[in-house]
């Protein structure tokens, strides 16, 4: 099927920017002044429209209401000092919705729709996207069942929507996290690898309870046997022992970030070593007991690079000393100096936004 | 906290019932003339409203949208040749209902409000109650995240919804059915045992891959070893091997179903054994092979007994010839027979709605 209507697009009256405080950001309470909606039905996709961020109205019986067949992406616009305005490897956000819009028998998304609405919406929303390093305009690309009737089989009828959310330039303090004993994110042959709505509000509970017991973020396990160390909430995981990074193999239960996938990059330019291979929990508490694990940090689209400085697990607890020659920031500035335009893009992974 | 607000109705002033095939209903596509909403904010249930069935308007970041927060229950109400109104176990969906809701990280919804909110829809839509052992109307309470932010974490507000959908008296003809070997439903230490949306869409793929194989359902086992036999999509299963029944335990991976729970209660009533217990899939294709799996059924509030014809699993296909006394047979009038007050209801799972 082509793709090739017009983008029809609805100006706003009035822009909300003025009434907000761009250096105090709560994460993703705040959105611009456009939205890009686009709706599936009789078979595919209609015209795509950009109108202003409103409310919708939805059938109580609506498919995503019922049964969670709801996908997302989560990428970030970022500004020059010149005001050019850029992604990072969009094309791997929109392979990946679709590849879990497949998981959930949900219609893939045509690229060309995909860029046209996120080039335009970020045209129009562009004031929206602070330059100075650190700050951005968060995207949230997703997509709804929107069919009014409650059997249990998928949905005749979605929407495909953007929304956008500026994110604030900040520093993250170390996070303190608690390794998986009981609970799961998800199982073999199931949906972890896919950006399923659902696998977020499964991790809630476990979360709260970590939270009680002054743990930020859980450290997902194997569901099977808790004994290897999979991803966090929204990042995926590196663990540094002596000089050397480790990080999980993709499989069926974790989300194939695109931040670990270019630290994996960015390290073999560096000649720092980077194994991927499952990670059991024992080996990364012998290596913190021996003095050798160096560093934890977990890395993805919302946080860039986000250091743990302590985990727990069987009611032990392992601080993680600060270190001076970190590799998580050593990455998190190159990876901002490549998206905000400052350093050499040379894999091409920038994309402007023209 | 003590929930005694008085029930706000708005009646619908047009019915729609006229328009309405009662004998060629779809399952789920239909709505009565009224439904029940209440909202959770400022940390309390707010006053329950019951208004006439309508679209409803959502911000796209509500976090229903984006994380799957979201539970549900599925209940029926029945009616006598008398006109009285009945529910079943109804006090086992508020339950179920709350159990699911911690596990997301939700609100218990009171008591009192969902018996109110039944009661008051029920007899507002009474009409779309029809008599005669068969027909029903299918209940549907939900809990969906509203609170416009799209962070990860729980939300602060919620709407608790139920909406009434007229379900037929159908003849179930008998399902084939695909043994789950690579894809699976829920985790050890998952969501599975709730009756949280996402499992569902989760679902979808791998049926839609049986049904192009030509089953309609997929009965999951279990997602480390695929050895154990666990519940169809919206069904637990039992298995007649000669003259016993067996039906899997209940764990964290497998919903509680009332059904099951009724009939395995009938056929103590009855003298007939049921072991609960794990089941594999070995067992079952041995007992087919020597002719002793006289019946598999899948059982829940939809589709009360669900009888199957055919299992295939690693491309061998079994088929069940028919039988004479079946017990699944027996059990569905047995069921059907109390909920529409036919029969004595010596358990006292009848709730008579006055
Ligand atoms: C479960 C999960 N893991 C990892 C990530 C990191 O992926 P990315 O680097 O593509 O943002 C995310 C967030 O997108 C996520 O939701
Ligand atoms: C996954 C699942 N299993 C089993 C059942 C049967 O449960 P019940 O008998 O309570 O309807 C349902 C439907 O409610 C279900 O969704």
């Amino acid at each position: 099927m082509e793709y090739t209507e017009n983008l029809q697009i609805e100006k706003s009256e009035t822009s909300k920017i003025n009434s907000v405080n761009f250096n105090k950001l709560d994460f993703g309470r705040v959105f611009t002044d456009h939205m890009f909606v686009c709706d599936f039905a009789d078979g595919k996709w209609q015209a795509p429209k950009i109108m202003p961020y409103q409310s919708l109205s939805f059938e109580p019986s609506a498919r995503v209401f019922h049964y969670g067949q709801a996908v997302f992406e989560g990428m970030k616009a970022y500004k020059d000092d010149n005001g050019k305005i850029f992604l990072f490897r969009p094309d791997e956000n929109h392979a990946r919705i679709n590849k879990s819009a497949a998981r959930l028998a949900m219609p893939e998304f045509p690229k060309n729709y995909f860029f046209k609405g996120l080039e335009a919406l970020l045209k129009l929303d562009s004031e929206w996207i602070k330059p100075g390093v650190g700050n951005s305009l968060y995207l949230r690309p997703f997509v709804i069942a929107t069919e009014p009737a409650i059997s249990a089989s998928p949905a005749n009828s979605y929407k495909f929507i953007i929304i956008c959310s500026p994110a604030k330039s900040y520093y993250n303090s170390p996070v303190r996290v608690l390794i998986a004993e009981e609970y799961s994110r998800s199982a073999d042959g199931g949906v972890g690898y896919a950006k399923a709505a659902g696998n977020y509000a499964a991790q809630f509970y476990p979360t709260s309870l970590a939270q009680q017991k002054g743990f930020q973020q859980v450290i997902w396990t194997d569901a099977n046997t808790h004994k290897y160390l999979e991803e966090a909430g929204t990042m995926n995981i590196f663990f540094r022992v002596n000089d050397k990074l480790i990080t999980a193999p993709n499989n069926d239960r974790i989300l194939d970030g695109v931040t670990r996938k270019s630290i994996i990059q960015l390290a073999s330019d560096l000649g720092i070593t980077c194994e991927v291979r499952q990670i059991t929990v024992e080996e990364i508490k012998t290596a913190a007991r021996a003095g050798e694990l160096k560093e934890v940090f977990g890395v993805g689209t919302a946080a860039v690079v986000s250091p743990v400085s302590a985990f727990e697990h069987k009611n032990e607890l392992f601080e993680i000393p600060e270190l001076e020659n970190s590799y998580g920031q050593l990455f998190k500035k190159s990876l901002l100096n490549i998206q905000h335009n400052v350093s050499e893009d040379k894999h091409g992974w920038r994309y402007e936004v023209k």
